[in-house]
């Protein structure tokens, strides 16, 4: 999910102001370019739009609110958990991991900035996704229905956005699993189409892990399993 | 760019009737749940929304708007040609090419479907980026602003967003060179982050062919070509 400086990583200069938790500036009125305006975390950042994303809505199937009552089902014993569907990467990181990433790479706050995968946040329409981790198996299992503005070909899934919810489901398996959040090498093999609205379980597993490199493994099936959409493999690293 | 179905391909039922010109459907309301509504191609959706949106806006920066003026002089003389920015894939693609593709993967027609890099309209906030291509060269190059609602770290580009757009160029470079239209497989190696706003320039190209499989490489860089944020290599298949 997260880009990672490999080569050039520089110590970054407002991460200090970056994490002191201070008022908020309003926004600038941005209509023509201007250069990125990076201001303070104020605690409003921390707070604001504490909505949980990755909750059953009126726009999820009766398969996605299936598989997502089965998995539910083994939250109970604590074994797996569900993760929170947040509005900001933000909301997600450990303050003290954020501190650590900003020491690798240059992160700043953009006032109107958000998770990528909150482009829209109108329901259906997106990225409506879950994901639940388990702890002992070093896994993760993702349900995604993607929405109508998700297009690639007429009516079919663009290879992008599948290509998203997969480096978000290894993300969450290799920062949960892992400790670690920066993608270096991620490769997805396409097998079947898949059409806008279906559901897609995506499964994320950690295979091994050398030095701070992270080795994951990723499939993308229909709900039974009869189908699959997509493989993937991926190399994180934990940071340092 | 767009998924393929390399399994069990389906001849599409619909693809007579996703490629006549009929009256359009109104949209139906959908709040709640209901499965995917298939509709017919109406002229309409060939010519609504034929905006041009890979000329330069107020968003773009004076960088992106220099390199856009760089590559614009290139057209001149006919090697390059600038690619329009579409609403749908359905205006990129030629009519013909459209029943090839129906044959083997189930396209259909989502009335509130569009590209996925089209996902918000709105100037500056998502994906600003214009393709231009030269046939000769079998070579595309893409220039790309990414806004705050690509966000993965803060103030970062999410790779998914990083990805999508390196699909895209390939997918640009792949149609338009070698007549492929599927992705196979696709590999990224991330090695430095892109901050929100900021210009990237990518090139892709054909490397080989080998039957219907055409290979295929990519790089994204900075402006002026001092910083690679990322490399790819891809497979694409050309249609039957």
């Amino acid at each position: 999910m997260l880009q990672r400086g490999l080569g050039g990583l520089v110590s970054h200069r407002h991460a200090k102001s970056l994490l002191r938790a201070l008022a908020g500036q309003p926004p600038l009125p941005r209509s023509a370019w201007m250069p990125a305006q990076p201001i303070t975390v104020s605690s409003s950042h921390f707070q604001s739009n504490i909505k949980d994303y990755s909750i059953p809505n009126a726009s999820w199937s009766p398969v996605m609110v299936g598989l997502y009552n089965e998995l539910m089902e083994k939250t109970v014993d604590g074994s797996w958990t569900r993760l929170p569907g947040c509005w900001r990467s933000l909301q997600l990181l450990k303050e003290a991991d954020l501190a650590r990433i900003a020491k690798a790479v240059p992160i700043q706050m953009i006032e109107d900035a958000r998770l990528f995968l909150r482009i829209t946040d109108t329901e259906r329409l997106g990225f409506e996704y879950v994901i639940f981790h388990s702890d002992s198996e070093k896994k993760c299992v993702c349900l995604f229905q993607p929405g109508p503005l998700l297009e690639g070909l007429p009516g079919i899934i663009h290879g992008g956005a599948l290509g998203t919810m997969i480096d978000t489901t290894f993300f969450a398996t290799a920062y949960y699993s892992a400790n670690a959040v920066f993608t270096g090498t991620m490769t997805i093999t396409f097998r079947s189409p898949v059409i806008l609205g279906s559901v897609v379980r995506l499964e994320a597993t950690v295979t091994g892990t050398e030095g701070r490199k992270v080795f994951l493994s990723c499939e993308a099936q229909n709900s039974d399993g009869t189908i699959l959409f997509a493989e993937a493999s991926a190399i994180f690293f934990q940071m340092k």
